[in-house]
């Protein structure tokens, strides 16, 4: 690795705002890609995301921004990318740079839904990008509270612990905490599946369900997602850690997470479609979903998944959302 | 066993109560005993125990009640103790039936702060109740969610699994479901443990740690709970089950929680005295504190506790919270 190397930030989003944040505090010049031109005229002036965590004031002399994403490429050495799944294939179509010898980490949490890979896998097998130079980064954080400088805690996973301990450097300040792993593929399929269990939630939550059967919802959802994680991927891996059940509590646990909001919608009566409209955006758990369980199917030895099941079974299925979660009750303990 | 078997209620508090409805649905008359004798004809008459879960509605012909402790010991071949811990010895005090072929259950959750031990070894120690006619009963449960007939799930521990069975059973319901385990060491430590934590929880956010932090906290809570009952109790138990993780959530995320509040109040700088005034009690994690501390410094193989030590350290070492705290930080991941 060179001496110095460049960073930047793809997305528009509070997370990818938030990841700029971090890496401001270590790093003289932060690249930073949005495809909206209209939001980087306003940054450069007004100091802020128009749209995201609008209380981050940025030095705007620390920022190359950009609305080409080939530009951004040729700048920086490591590339995070925070653009939503459902956005991302777009976005990579207008990529005529190469990738090469860039170093890439996800940062999105979620699926592709074109291909129904994992991020990480998504750049292995479309850019030929070696897994070593593949890498996460995870929560539990939500954006909002890294604006506020409150204390969180970040997990960064790649197979080569030197690319990991750089990445986890340039994201740590007094606020920002980091721990490496090599589980690359244990904590993007897990910051996956938890969306998941978050729109669990929100349906129990929109049924009429409480706090205290919310509690027993998550203690078989870190079961659940033990046993799914360790047929995807078998290592040694300590599931209560914050990378997992960290991750998951915050997102199953917070009513601002759109998982949870879209799935009480559909627990209160919502159609999928209707969800979706009154949200005007689509939660990443949505997709998630649906590949979680396709490839769950497609595991030669079985592994039991009732909480995935009944969500399936209701966003794609059309099932009665009370009847699967009466169903689901008694699966669980 | 007798083929039938008289249940009763030791305790006018909210969680007794909830007990009361459950044994109900499956019970012809259930035994109540309560220290209040107004509480008690109030109840005759109005139907509801005045002070706690007031919407829950007796049909009073199917309960015998009495303020005699003695009478009620009498009566009852299951006695089911929940009595706040620390008040516990002074009821006993007044026992001078004998408890012996009696099936004694705790559904107390604390320790008794006279002995430092858990309510299953106070009554093993004192009465020489053999261990298989004393049994848990443990949540992840508000009784405030009993009384509105939300789903809940209750494990009931015992090392004879007929009696826990029987338990089991008479406390079913279509809101109730129960599994039963041999583990009564682990539940009832766990279940004080958890008092710890929502304490731990309770200062964080008075100190004002946000939503990321609190994930980070349960999540190191659950692998120290696991660390500390297996030394406590070595055998075969998955510390992500309902009774153990379930009843850490329900607890620590719970804003409605006594120990979540008294650390709230420490937090926002409160003095351990000033908070137990203003809240006109005593929350049960004071005392579990102590006594755990005390446990595990003499434990032989040493165990790390780091959060149960920084509460101990700011309830009675008089340490400066956000000091504590901040050193906390640097011990979790």
């Amino acid at each position: 690795m060179k001496e110095e190397m460049k960073f930047a930030v793809l997305g528009g989003g509070s997370w990818a705002t938030a990841i700029v944040k971090m890496l401001t505090a270590n790093q003289d010049t932060v690249g930073w890609y949005m495809r909206n031109s209209d939001a980087i005229g306003y940054l450069k002036i007004q100091k802020h995301n128009p749209n995201y965590l609008t209380s981050v004031e940025f030095k705007t002399e620390q920022l190359f921004l950009t609305d080409d994403i080939n530009e951004i490429v040729h700048y920086a050495d490591v590339l995070i990318f925070a653009i939503p799944s459902a956005f991302l294939m777009q976005e990579l179509e207008k990529l005529s740079a190469p990738l090469d010898d860039k170093i890439i980490f996800s940062a999105i949490k979620g699926i592709v839904p074109e291909t129904g890979k994992i991020v990480g896998e998504h750049f292995h097998n479309t850019y030929n990008i070696p897994f070593e130079n593949i890498g996460v980064i995870t929560g539990p954080c939500h954006a909002e509270e890294v604006a506020m400088e409150r204390l969180s805690y970040l997990t960064i996973a790649c197979a080569d612990p030197k690319k990991a301990k750089l990445v986890a450097k340039n994201l740590s300040s007094n606020f920002i905490k980091t721990k490496i792993t090599k589980d690359i593929i244990g904590t993007e399929y897990a910051a996956m599946l938890k969306n998941i269990y978050a729109i669990a939630a929100g349906i129990a939550h929109g049924l009429g369900y409480g706090d205290n059967f919310q509690s027993v919802l998550m203690s078989n959802a870190i079961r659940e997602m033990k046993r799914y994680t360790k047929r995807i991927h078998k290592i040694d891996r300590n599931i209560n850690q914050s990378a997992y059940l960290g991750d998951l509590l915050v997102t199953g646990y917070s009513t601002f997470s759109r998982n949870r909001m879209f799935g009480n919608m559909i627990g209160k009566g919502y159609t999928v479609k209707s969800a979706q409209m009154e949200m005007s955006m689509v939660a990443e758990g949505y997709y998630a979903t649906k590949s979680a369980y396709q490839i769950k199917n497609d595991f030669k030895k079985k592994v039991k998944t009732p909480i995935i099941d009944a969500v399936y079974e209701v966003l794609y299925e059309n099932k009665n959302a009370k009847k699967v979660f009466a169903a689901l009750t008694e699966k669980l303990d």
